[in-house]
């Protein structure tokens, strides 16, 4: 880890010790969105930036410069790993990933290549390392969030071979064959596990689990076919001493059982009040939950919902400010920077 | 109304009487997975079907005839009144709806064509009335299900111009022009109440007001910009006389509300288990809610999946089985015909 910044407001929350402020970061703070982000995407692909630690040291920083949030997170990708395993990964210049080789069969399990993070994702690693030199250089103090994929969500995109709406692909996969799926789902928290572990030591001072997409399913199938290997992940990373965050979207029903899981900090999105969500997963931190749509809405319905995230959190010890999900292409800068402006107090 | 099927388990089921057994029917029973449907629709669209009100009862019969469920529903569209307001609207051979002329700006909304659904819409009340007369030939006493979009799953096409996975153009459309939003919802609240009276007036023995993207939204947002529409559809629709359903996915977080926008019976889905479901939305019947990914696994996972949801269920008065939403194209429909069974105790 790098110089572990103590008196960081996000990582005291995340501790559940009180702070002067709430803080406050968003996930895919450095996107589309954002024209500085835009003119190196214009120059190559997404695959191609996170394959260049000193560039991903720069994008990662472009929202504490435009934005001062609270919390650096490494620009990278949760599919990183499929180039490793095999899988074939890009990238459409519009709209989501594109898996070459998705998993069909159970056999297709076996045939994944052994992946060591250390090795096979070193270049991510680098990109942490020198995202923590340039934050000590530039904003010493400011903490940064690596990241991996939940088991679960990387399996979805697996066997999907892409985005789905219904994970109909997934769902059968993990009834008709529930042997190689808790193989596959061994693997992915084995590699979740590590990766998240590695990214502590090269330097990240808090670590976050996506589990995008797990509101796909009810509690009894969340707890037979996901919850073990998401505990491991986290068990895993959190032997690295640093807070982890589990986050996922539409977990109205799951939210014991993630928090079961683990995670210090659980993260929900707009779908259930803040105030509810946290009284279910109970001694933990909570991280949300404003929609980022709303971002696209005019600046008093931002002000006014913005608001009523924090006056659901009460200003209880353990709150981190965040949207439900990543912000969307599109959205304005200033729009974000009003965010941060109304949880600092200062709007 | 047609001959009343007053001693018919589905009805009873939504009046929370005691049945011998518990009824079944499934959303899309009449759809892509059906042998009998695609041949129809290798010689015609979607929505030259909707509009040949003989075919339409044709069709509407095949699950009857092949797997002996409780109900029928009329084969039609939620998005068929999209034609007379003039928005536009086609199917792409495969995936989902397009809109031609969605509401971009707040001055779209005035532009809606009035519409009568006795008129504009009078081919699916033929529809529904060549459906029923074929039943009381052919299957008499199965009660006749018709249907609507909700208000806010209507808007959301309307302004996404097809499917969507944020509803971001919603939202930001919800948020940003809050009096064209509100406009829009009374218009197509008018228009699925009437729409529904009509249907049961035609002879349609239960009604379904289908909210099937209302999952997207928070408790807060449901209860300011959609709750006051889907009552008035459902109150209206209610005159009839007819039980009301009222479905929606991914409502963890919004059951209470729903109940409070009306309906007899309450469709939920497979994200929350059906017993914790029943408890929330107190004295209403109960439909649902198995997953249709389920269709698509082994039969002893079938079995375990359809067990497991009539234990939740309890045997109590008022439980209609279905699923969660409608069934996959790719089914196999032997895999549709165990459920069947299986709820009726004969598998």
């Amino acid at each position: 880890m790098g110089e572990q910044p103590a008196s960081s407001p996000f990582l005291a929350a995340c501790r559940r010790q009180p702070v002067p402020r709430t803080p406050v970061w968003f996930m895919r703070q450095a996107g589309r969105y954002m024209p500085e982000y835009r003119a190196a995407r214009a120059q190559q692909s997404i695959l191609e930036i996170c394959h260049r630690p000193k560039l991903v040291a720069q994008i990662s920083l472009q929202p504490i410069e435009r934005l001062g949030v609270d919390a650096a997170i490494v620009f990278a990708d949760i599919l990183l790993p499929f180039e490793p395993l095999g899988l074939g990964l890009s990238y459409a210049a519009e709209g989501g990933p594109k898996i070459w080789r998705p998993i069909r069969r159970a056999a297709d399990v076996e045939k994944l290549a052994p992946v060591d993070p250390a090795i096979d994702l070193g270049y991510v690693l680098e990109g942490v390392r020198q995202t923590r030199l340039a934050l000590d250089e530039r904003f010493p103090g400011t903490p940064l969030i690596g990241f991996a994929g939940s088991p679960f969500t990387l399996a979805s995109y697996a066997i999907e071979g892409g985005t789905s709406r219904t994970f109909t692909a997934t769902k059968q996969f993990m009834y008709t064959h529930p042997e190689a799926w808790h193989d596959l789902m061994q693997s992915l928290a084995t590699l979740a596990g590590r990766f998240l572990t590695l990214q502590a030591r090269a330097g990240a001072d808090a670590l976050q689990l996506f589990d995008s997409w797990v509101g796909c399913l009810g509690p009894d199938d969340y707890r037979e076919f996901v919850l073990p290997y998401s505990r491991h992940a986290i068990t895993e990373a959190s032997t690295a001493g640093v807070p982890v965050i589990h986050f996922g979207t539409g977990t109205a029903s799951l939210l014991e059982a993630m928090a079961e899981a683990g995670g210090d900090v659980i993260g929900v999105d707009w779908r259930i009040p803040l105030d509810q969500a946290w009284a279910r997963v109970g001694d933990r931190a909570i991280q949300g939950n404003l929609d980022p749509a709303v971002l696209l809405a005019p600046k008093e319905e931002i002000v006014r919902r913005v608001r009523e995230v924090l006056r659901r959190a009460g200003g209880r010890p353990g709150h981190i400010f965040n949207l439900g999900h990543g912000i969307m292409p599109g959205t304005p800068v200033e729009n974000v920077k009003l965010v941060v402006d109304l949880v600092r107090g200062a709007a």
